[in-house]
């Protein structure tokens, strides 16, 4: 599988006239392509050549004898942990051609790229957005069928906690922001997960104005009276989900409009996307933007703003291309594939904020709500 | 006190003369300078101006409104999140004249920096790792009298779950790794933290050949026979602490070997830390690299290797200045203020592995060891 995900960068780096091309996944600059690529789950470089032959220079050796599916492993220790020394070195490992092209990660900072310039000055460095990490970032957008089969288990696993989550809140087992994020801590390792995707964010009526809450989880209570908002995703084999509940007690008018608004937004967003995916149409055209927009369209009437994005791609990434962003910049066009957010929100200092997000499937048989996150009304 | 803070960095840049600094909290670059300058706990822009004003350009207003302390606060999406067009707008805020210095931060991938030098064309763009970064890093691992006593409470409620492990554990109340993962987490927060500092990792002996264990906490059993490892932080009040315990059940020769060079390690580290850093010693000059190699060179009398550094400072980010790393460029001399862990750890794909680190501090009366982790046996 990573073998067969490399013959397509292969093909464009040959023709691009790409000699090497490095990944680098550190604690600085977290890249899943690496893993996306190998199986080395993190804390590594990964270098394609030309050649069609994967190199890997990981952090630690027996981590990477356990997951790694590359050509070669050399440790990272034997360049000193220089990403400079193992770039000459994978280019010596190559033969790379005097004046070959090697492309270094467009996360590279730019006092790094000078010292990569220095370092390879035998060879052409190229660093930029348009190049092979592109390339691979469109690959992970659009899954394969290994992928969807994950997401079809990861889904089913996050609905049966979502299911239990409504009914321990309900009955008040869950009841204060702790108790509601180690209970998915809990929850999702019962049922294989390798955790959770990222920190669960559950916000209380006292702190739900704030988009992430800080800190992401207290003592404090869930779910008393007002807007508690909470945000999580689990990881099956290497792929999270991303859901937000919003659960609701005794609720002011304000609030219940926000509510209202929230689940019209998203009923609209999943309508225009449901609409050009549906099955008998052969190339939909719809760009990420506009759903973002259309959006914004329906909050501007009521005199409202979401401070943030409408929903972004999952996949070894919690947030991954496509994103669905008002931004002029996104020029997304979303494809069969793709599985992404749809996640409006509204925030008020004063009456506090919901979010309602589930996980969209745009596949052969139409566009597809893989979650069933919900507004809970207690 | 984040007044204060800034007042240093508002020196250095005048003798500089830097007109505007830049400071970014992103989703895709941590700098919790700017919390440490400012209170924001993240995602947000901190501009810095030689007119002594601090301009805060938050994605989230209610969370600025309730946590930073800056002159003047700007909602990010007034700059569409364009951190280029956040830029222009704080220069012409600032009224930067033209040909101004403004320096950005030096984790600004190339790409980014050439869209910045674009954007900025009037001004001069700095990017370098030798600026206002580094005076902001260099003032970060010296702790301020604030800062200590943060760190006082941190080590004890540090302490205190410690000790509740080592008992619980004894007494096979925390039988998995997830079940002592989650204990963690409840016991922090019990204890007013804001939650871990990093995602815990408890690696039964089936999984503790890992230096990071992945997933970093499963199912699997805990404290059986062999090595375990357990490495986890709690943050206090911004700060994290950062401890590794090894429980050890029914050890092999050789992973006695493994546990007794460890603790060898630590307590060689140690005694050179305080012998350097005794009370009566009005200038001590230990550079932090020599701490590394000394233990480089016990090792390598018993033919084994580390495969990471030796220690690393601790503050608002679990990884930060000063590093006691063997890397040549490590040029690092330790301080008074300075507070950092010292973690020796060796690691077997047979045998498994073990590490012992505790949080040191340099104070007025000497060197100290914060935090009690050890080598637990069952």
């Amino acid at each position: 599988m990573y073998a067969q995900r490399r013959e397509k960068i292969y093909n464009w780096m040959e023709e691009e006239g790409i000699a090497l091309a490095i990944f680098e996944d550190h604690e600085c600059s977290r890249d899943q392509s690496v893993r996306y690529l190998s199986g080395q789950p993190g804390d590594a470089l990964l270098l394609l050549s030309s050649s069609r032959k994967a190199l890997l220079i990981p952090w630690d050796i027996n981590m990477a004898a356990l997951y790694a599916a590359v050509d070669d492993i050399i440790p990272y220790n034997k360049f000193d942990l220089d990403p400079y020394l193992a770039a000459c070195g994978a280019a010596a490992y190559f033969k790379v051609p005097y004046g070959g092209k090697i492309e270094i990660p467009p996360a590279t900072p730019y006092p790094a790229f000078l010292k990569y310039v220095n370092q390879l000055s035998d060879y052409d460095v190229l660093c930029r957005t348009d190049g092979v990490k592109t390339i691979v970032d469109a690959a992970r957008a659009v899954k394969d069928q290994h992928e969807i089969d994950i997401y079809r288990s990861c889904s089913e696993k996050t609905n049966e906690i979502i299911g239990l989550l409504e009914q321990n809140v309900a009955d008040n087992t869950l009841k204060t922001e702790t108790d509601v994020a180690l209970f998915i801590e809990a929850e999702c390792r019962k049922r294989s997960c390798d955790g959770t995707g990222f920190t669960t964010l559950a916000a209380g009526p006292s702190r739900s104005f704030g988009i992430h809450c800080f800190p992401s989880f207290t003592g404090a209570p869930f779910a008393a009276k007002g807007l508690s908002i909470l945000d999580f995703g689990i990881v099956f084999q290497g792929y999270t989900s991303d859901v937000t509940l919003t659960f609701v007690r005794a609720p002011s008018k304000t609030q219940e409009k926000m509510l209202s608004l929230i689940e019209a937004a998203f009923n609209r967003a999943f309508s225009i996307v449901a609409e050009a995916f549906a099955p008998e149409n052969p190339s939909p055209a719809l760009p990420a933007r506009d759903l973002a927009l259309a959006v914004d369209v329906l909050f501007k009437k009521h005199s409202v703003f979401m401070p943030h994005g409408l929903g972004h791609g999952i996949g070894l990434e919690a947030h991954e291309a496509p994103y669905l962003r008002r931004t002029q910049t996104n020029t997304y066009v979303l494809e069969r594939g793709n599985i992404f957010t749809i996640e409006p929100g509204l925030y008020d200092s004063r009456h506090g904020g919901c979010r309602l997000e589930n996980d969209i499937f745009l596949g052969e048989q139409g566009a597809e709500i893989l979650t069933r996150s919900k507004i809970v009304r207690l």
